[in-house]
């Protein structure tokens, strides 16, 4: 029997904490997301941040650049925002402009409202092991394993997938709770043999089904990442049937996508106290 | 037969290169060496890096706050080296004075003089693959794979260590080497298991004699990066005798080592350029 990881406990028990903190704050939070794209579901992911933000009590200002904007227009955004009391926590939404990357645009987030953990100095923060938002999915994935009560000390853990928003600082949330963990990616030579040997696979590459039953260890748990669209505008993650072999899996929809949104609410809370 | 990776030639070659730098600067390259400690096998590692750095043509200039020094002490003077002109080069020394924390106190060390990497902005910009200096200790290992055409995309990685200044931002250095990379340490349930995976080892756990023959694949390249001071005043590595099952294994002293000092140095060079 083949567990479902679901998501959406977890997601309504942190959402429902940022609420009761919302209702006793003097000041609103204010969570701003800087969009610079056309892309339809990342506009569908942006009003899903927005109308959580609304049910829960926080502000949240969408900055619509547009698809045409310069990457120093995006930064020079990011940084009055990063500069605007009001603002608590602040976000740049991808994908972004030709020739814009996230990591040199987000050195004009302030760490300390850098609550989607994008800004390089929250991830050398957070894998020095000092305090830091770490990107609201990779903690998402930390959560469910704790709510799931899945223990990581001392076990085997592969994380398939190098992106600087998921698998590298996965990788130091997972070290940093004595897991030892094995990065995986495209260029991984026999990816099945790798993730075999791990007691939880989190996949995290983007690519619909690519983790099959032939790639687990019998009873394996199983954290699916991915969120790919599919053409009739539904959502796929990267983990195939699996049920019977894996010991348990996250759903898609339902698994990490609504708690990673929750987090990103109760960071912006926890940045408006700081 | 398994072969020995010396570091001495590419150690030579790297400070061949900064010395014909030096000579044809205008300015000479200064690194600065913060100590704060009264420790004889730091105190021996100090005076090597001065006299490599004599022979070279680059200033040293060593600032011993002694064991006493307080955090703030610390801190303090390398905000002021940082600022000062002449000083292209800046690393804090360890051990530490107790209740210092290395990746703490180096925030003050400007990115752009962060030879050795330990700012945790550095270690963020090198995992997001952005430009930063990574230390020394860590792209010793990788010049040493190189300068011995060790192949790395596709291959299994392991590093024994989740330290800050070696094994951690080792793990991003092979990861964009597209090596499938495991981060194993002192809580891995099965250390043989996860080393006997993988086409190349990396000890930089700090015990000595750690990695055996029978923590091999026939044919392992061993990179060892221990340096542990033995009761008569010699140094041996983390690795034991490994000969007839590893393919080839770095010798302490004379392997990580030389390399490691000589990259300080190219480092400060390359920094007193930009």
């Amino acid at each position: 029997m083949t567990g479902v990881l679901s998501g959406k406990d977890l997601a309504a028990a942190i959402r429902a904490e940022a609420k009761r903190a919302c209702e006793g704050a003097l000041v609103t939070p204010r969570l701003a997301v800087v969009v610079a794209t056309d892309d339809e579901s990342s506009a569908w992911y942006v009003r899903s941040i927005a109308a959580a933000a609304a049910r829960t009590g926080l502000d949240c200002q969408v900055v619509d650049l547009g698809a045409g904007a310069s990457p120093e227009e995006v930064e020079a955004t990011l940084a009055g925002l990063s500069a605007e009391e009001s603002v608590h926590g602040l976000m740049l939404q991808t994908p972004l402009p030709k020739g814009a990357r996230l990591e040199e645009l987000a050195r004009a987030i302030d760490p300390v409202k850098d609550v989607d953990g994008a800004n390089p100095l929250s991830l050398g923060l957070l894998a020095a092991g000092l305090p830091a938002f770490a990107p609201a999915t990779a903690e998402a994935v930390m959560a469910l394993l704790d709510h799931h009560g899945v223990e990581l000390p001392g076990k085997t853990v592969t994380v398939v997938g190098r992106s600087n928003v998921v698998g590298k600082p996965l990788a130091h949330l997972l070290l940093a709770r004595d897991a030892t963990v094995t990065v995986a990616h495209s260029r991984t030579a026999d990816l099945a043999a790798v993730t075999r040997t791990a007691d939880v696979v989190v996949a995290a590459a983007g690519r619909p089904g690519l983790i099959t039953a032939a790639h687990l260890r019998p009873g394996a748990v199983v954290i699916d990442v991915g969120t790919n669209a599919t053409e009739d505008g539904g959502l796929v993650g990267d983990v195939a049937d699996v049920s019977g072999v894996a010991g348990a899996v996250t759903p898609v929809p339902g698994g990490v996508g609504p708690v990673t949104t929750a987090l990103l609410l109760a960071h912006t809370v926890e940045a408006s106290r700081a």
